[in-house]
């Protein structure tokens, strides 16, 4: 199915909505799992909602779950409440964004929380308030680290949002392990087989059979002991800092559908002017054309972050969002019930 | 020349002071570089002491530079002035700490300023002051992109101090590059090969030999894509925004030994209980007993950051601290000037 990013957040919207989510933050929700489908991130998408139905229904997602603000100077905390990921992040952001114009720096942390997808989509705040953000995220355990052959630490991700005068924020979003789950995911999904180097089954031995991963398999950490490391400091700031709690002790979504996730955010904020500094783009271009200058002949396809997004965008702009079949059967939408983008 | 680590601290502030630093800043940076040997990362010990001579004799390191520090609410900004690094750092960390303490998050950055050392070594204001410490480092251009042939991105550096209640503090520190460039001159000074992968010669061919560094090669960053990310949120972080300026526009100490780096730094501290959480101990105990666990056989040499550093600390303590001969007489000691450890 073939459908226009338009009519997609409209009938996600609807489908939570008819689950029983409040109507503005299923609007809100509809509109952050969109917004990965159109960056070319279809594992932070909608694909991710028959999950969220399912834990809404079982319980995990708790519709009941409002967010708690507590804010002392420039330090945010939200209790999520068990509620739906995205309106505690969208929340936190709002905030951190705020405290920040106020300090120069500003935080914001989040507990009791449940996915909030991909973390480059709470950038708007950041850039109304021309702040540069970082964002950390800690999830429940399905990477391994160098050399081991189980899922001990969360696939956490890390993003740094920079806004730039001229043209839209500079992202740079990923997750530790090799590769997002959501991608492995999508790969079942679509019964392809997946790259090696993205996942063990579960002996720890390489496959490049995606259903692994909830079989029991793990996704290697990246970049050997110094991707550990990267993960690591993500597991102190959001997680310890955020919610108490590190990877090993936050649930994994799929597999404990009826609890709480309890996985942790952080969000930092740095207000430039506060630091005597202007617009960021220039140094972004700088760095842009100093990696560029580091091929002699041809680049490589992606050198630069936000370059495979923005071509997503502009593929997603004219084309619309090409959804598999078994996602729009499992969630129950009706091909008829869109237009053509 | 084996030595303790007292006489060497001694000795290296002596020979610091004579050639004209201020006494007080000379056992400052004498201490982090002997630090730096303790922990076993010779790379930034007093191997650095030649090159500094050097550049205190040619100006790059600026006997006058004093810093200057501006302090607004959270935000804390260090001029370094061109001084000596450490001296910039170590003021710029107790700054830091001190406003962490009193608004739960705190930032102090530095600008003008020259090579710090380890970023470990200013664990101590935040292990005082009971604060977590975040740093980053900007230096100049040594690391290639992935694929990339040239050296055209700083060899950054990323730093986690978190004090625990029983134990030292858990540190975790790496450069973004695949290997620091001061373990490849290490190799050079003691004419050993260097592992594949560390070096990519002056054509961007892959080389095991160390002398390919100061000769125009360049070191691979880490983790492919994704470490090239991380190294981009310490160029906005650590570059951008403490100094305005990104790797590409800092000099290499080695190359400009007449020039101010004018690298950047960035602390940043979270005061735990302004979040509502206690001693880090046993959340980094959960995550060490959860990574250990994904070993069914034997665990690698060192799988959990400061095992490294704890197995050298140990050794140096009862063994005192092994110096190349070459460094020793390139520094003008002389082997009878110290007693055996």
């Amino acid at each position: 199915m073939v459908i226009s990013a338009e009519d997609l957040r409209r009938l996600s919207a609807q489908t939570l909505a008819e689950a029983g989510v409040d109507p503005s933050d299923a609007e809100l929700i509809a509109g952050i799992l969109v917004d990965a489908d159109v960056r070319g991130h279809g594992s932070h998408g909608v694909s991710l909602l028959p999950l969220y139905l399912a834990r809404i229904r079982a319980g995990g997602i708790r519709l009941d779950g409002v967010p708690e603000t507590t804010a002392v100077g420039p330090v945010v905390q939200v209790e999520a409440h068990g509620g739906p990921g995205q309106v505690a992040a969208m929340q936190a952001a709002k905030a951190c964004a705020e405290v920040t114009r106020e300090y120069g720096i500003g935080v914001a942390t989040i507990s009791g929380g449940n996915h909030v997808g991909m973390l480059a989509a709470y950038r708007q705040p950041f850039q109304v308030s021309k702040c540069i953000g970082l964002v950390f995220n800690v999830s429940g355990p399905s990477v391994a680290p160098p050399g081991g052959a189980s899922a001990v630490l969360g696939n956490n991700a890390c993003c740094l949002i920079v806004p730039r005068e001229e043209e839209a924020p500079f992202i740079v979003d990923f997750a530790t392990g090799a590769v997002a789950c959501g991608k492995i995911r999508q790969a079942a999904m679509r019964a392809e087989l997946i790259p090696e180097g993205w996942l063990l089954d579960p002996d720890g031995v390489p496959t490049r059979d995606p259903r692994g991963l909830d079989a029991g398999g793990s996704v290697p950490v990246f970049g050997g002991y110094k991707g550990l490391c990267v993960t690591l400091i993500v597991e102190v700031l959001g997680g310890l800092l955020a919610s108490g709690r590190a990877s090993p002790d936050v649930r994994r979504q799929r597999q404990s559908p009826a609890e709480v996730m309890q996985c942790g955010q952080m969000f930092v904020g740095f207000y430039p002017p506060a630091f005597g500094v202007g617009d960021a783009g220039p140094t972004i271009d700088r760095l842009a054309d100093a990696i560029r200058s580091s091929y002699p002949d041809t680049a490589p396809e992606t050198w630069f972050p936000e370059q495979l997004e923005g071509r997503a965008m502009r593929r997603h702009r004219y084309e619309g969002i090409d959804l598999p079949d078994a996602l729009v059967s499992e969630i129950g939408w009706s091909l008829d019930a869109v237009g053509s983008p």
